[in-house]
């Protein structure tokens, strides 16, 4: 079950070239592109002439063309036209609210009047020049809830990013969560600890000494339907630590839109939007290397743990202080998909 | 639900060596192997010892010697011998009515008796010393009825095949479709059309040349079970279109044979016969290799619309203008099924 | 359903390192390891935390450790600790009883009482400095029950085997098959045969001559829940055959331990132990290679087997008189398993 009143990251914009683009999200095959002007449009992945799939064809005048006997459909998902037929008849196919925004196409797959009259979520650092954002795509099977409660709790980082960013005192630092309305908070404040690896770099890029103890945080913002955005840093220890001045400390967002494509597996879309040295783009490029390495690490943990959940059904997890953020979290999504259900049976 | 009564090409000649070969046919697994004086068989790919697949055997004084343990089978499914055993009351295979004829090896999947007392189907250019003939075997992931589809409404040219034999006024020029007992024509007559590169080529093979308008026609033949031969061609334009004389034209018949495998995948047997230079080995491999990439095109469209069709099992399909070739025969193919399981309650 | 009472090789020593190892056997997601001491233990691959697999983990002061937030195991499915964590109340997992023996490691799915009391099976050549042992494990797609059949009934090596250990006086040599207890013991006995080229290789590293007629053997041992040991060799013909003495004969042990992982996938075990130039390793390389290649010619063979009988699940099969070694050794897993159910519902 999913949340489908709900904006999500289907692509990111430079996945979407001149030819259409075929995703699942929530369940739904969809089919992604752009008309002339650059407006983007999601629709479902169907021609109603045949079945084919839309995401083979192209796009010819604003319309998109079926790459198999040359049905042209309007962006509503009503068919505009076809090579020698009448059309007025022809059934529709779903068409879900779309835009582009600052680098991301965002998709509502559910209610289409609640979809356009949602505003967009909205990041400090989305479309703010004083950030320099970089990041990737990884196609993960298993479930996205599982994402949501390994990026809530950040004690992972010791044991599954042991050589970059994970330390000892992450698990020696108690956490604190707090929920305010559907916004859930997960944060730890180390202080006077040696900067790992990851972060002993972040200092010299920023053009601080890296061999000097330091305060370290992580702030985890959960927000429905599955955005997480985490904000990272380290400062040289004693200065204020997160609200230390910016000359003495190197800080970022850690960015984590999730996307379901179906029940156990999900579109992961990370990256990281830095406030130093923001007109960098080789530093850019390396951070956005880095981390893609070390996200990529919690893939093969995250799709075993997925198939072993699968393999023992019955078996109900632990939910210990580390983990109240993801139940917190859990909590808000329950909510979310009880209220839809009572919507739909009204 | 296939329809077993029929002759099927279960194999090119080429494919069959001196090792049996295993395929399964209608959703049955059978072994093909030639006796020494070259007579074809076909049998369940089961020794009725231990069920090990006949397919791994090999052929000795015309039996077919199982690979496990030495089993050796009659071509009528009836064990004949094995070391040490008295093989008398061992069960039976089936045995499949096969035969081989100028270059495919033809299987009948249902009633032996009514198999044994029905000729192979026949066609003009089979055997036919005016004709040269080339082709291959692709294994495609759907149903055969949406191979049967393809072929029966060639308007997918323009647009699965645009840079080869697809030109727009295919879909400017109506087609129209005739049935006579099981056999369905859908046929194509486009007049001083510019020929497409595939045509181009063509003309120039036959010394004609390629930058002149033509009359092109493509007049499909469906008979069951599903066996599609087409006829293709272009003649200079005026000069009489598919009634022109050689002189002027280029023209061919495309060769499809359709081989179920199972209720989502099939075999398919595609070539092209001529009727010029027709003693031109390297131009039929030319003709050949062009022929085998084009028909690759659809390979991923129609594996995507089956997998489509069966996430949307619920939606039925327009059936257009352009459809009637593949609605008139799917309605033959149905009086067979029918009359078949009439047979069987009997 | 497997005999869950029943010691199984769950590794080789070899392939147990420093890091965990996972590996489902009889049905059970299991990881392997080995504290410090290199005593080796086997729990369910099943972090009570959030369900990861601790086979991602690793092995600190005895303790098996989670990769994914460092929960520490201890050996008997009781955790003993986690950062920041009471973890008196955490739910328990399975531990099973393990030995490692002469480079196996041995693994006891079932009644763990049972097991801590049951001593581990004895071989002749096992920890022998009489005897040299090499050896490898396939995994192969058929359930285990197919492998027994097939180490029972060595006629197969005839067609399976054709260029290295069969030869036609197998077949035309009957098989005597013999049940005590739960012992099944298949014998054959040729005498005066030319020994196939493993057997010539095997007598010129013997230092006998390989142009001579042999006596051979072959002596299948079964027993539960699915150990082969094979005696196999030759001995000049006429100087006593499998009692000749070793200054004229050339033999060893064909081991054989079949370990289920699904109901239709097994791990394979295989080796040999010789008692001839027991301290020569590169001998042992050589034959071990060998080896290696011949019983990978079972899998393609086995595994198609499988398919063919899931194909055709109401097929019976036929018991031969070749048969009656695995026959008589699926009576005896029969009773084995029946036995276990009986214990379950008391």
């Amino acid at each position: 079950m999913f949340q489908m009143n709900a904006w999500y990251v289907g692509a990111r914009s430079d996945e979407l070239g001149t030819r259409p683009l075929g995703r699942r999200v929530c369940g739904l095959p969809m089919v992604f592109y752009r008309t002339g002007a650059g407006q983007v449009h999601a629709l479902e992945d169907f021609c109603p002439h045949r079945g084919a799939p839309l995401s083979l064809g192209t796009v010819k005048d604003d319309r998109l063309v079926c790459g198999y006997h040359g049905l042209e459909m309007g962006c509503d998902g009503k068919t505009v036209a076809m090579p020698g037929q009448r059309v007025g008849r022809f059934p529709c196919i779903r068409s879900y609210p779309a835009r582009e925004h600052h680098g991301f196409v965002w998709i509502w797959p559910g209610d289409p009047e609640l979809g356009a009259r949602t505003p967009l979520p909205e990041f400090e650092w989305l479309g703010n020049p004083a950030f320099a954002y970089g990041g990737g795509m990884y196609h993960i099977q298993c479930g996205y809830q599982l994402m949501v409660d390994n990026l809530m709790d950040l004690t992972h980082e010791t044991y599954v990013h042991a050589t970059s960013i994970g330390q000892r005192e992450i698990d020696d630092t108690p956490c604190r969560t707090q929920v305010t309305g559907e916004h859930v908070v997960t944060s730890r404040h180390m202080q006077g600890v040696a900067p790992p690896p990851f972060w002993q770099a972040a200092l010299r890029m920023n053009g601080l000494p890296d061999d000097q103890p330091v305060d370290r945080w992580q702030i985890c913002h959960f927000e429905p339907p599955s955005h997480i955005m985490i904000e990272v840093g380290v400062a040289l220890a004693g200065r204020g630590g997160y609200e230390a001045p910016d000359a003495v400390k190197a800080a970022s967002w850690v960015v984590d839109f999730i996307t379901p494509e179906t029940e156990t597996s999900h579109w992961y879309f990370w990256g990281m939007a830095r406030r130093f040295r923001v007109d960098d783009p080789e530093l850019t490029a390396q951070i956005q290397a880095g981390q893609g390495r070390i996200f990529a690490e919690d893939q093969d943990m995250l799709e075993r743990q997925q198939r072993n959940l699968l393999a023992w059904p019955e078996r109900s997890l632990l939910m210990l202080n580390i983990d109240a953020g993801g139940v917190q979290a859990r909590k808000v999504i329950e909510r979310r998909l009880a209220a839809e259900r009572i919507v739909v049976t009204a």
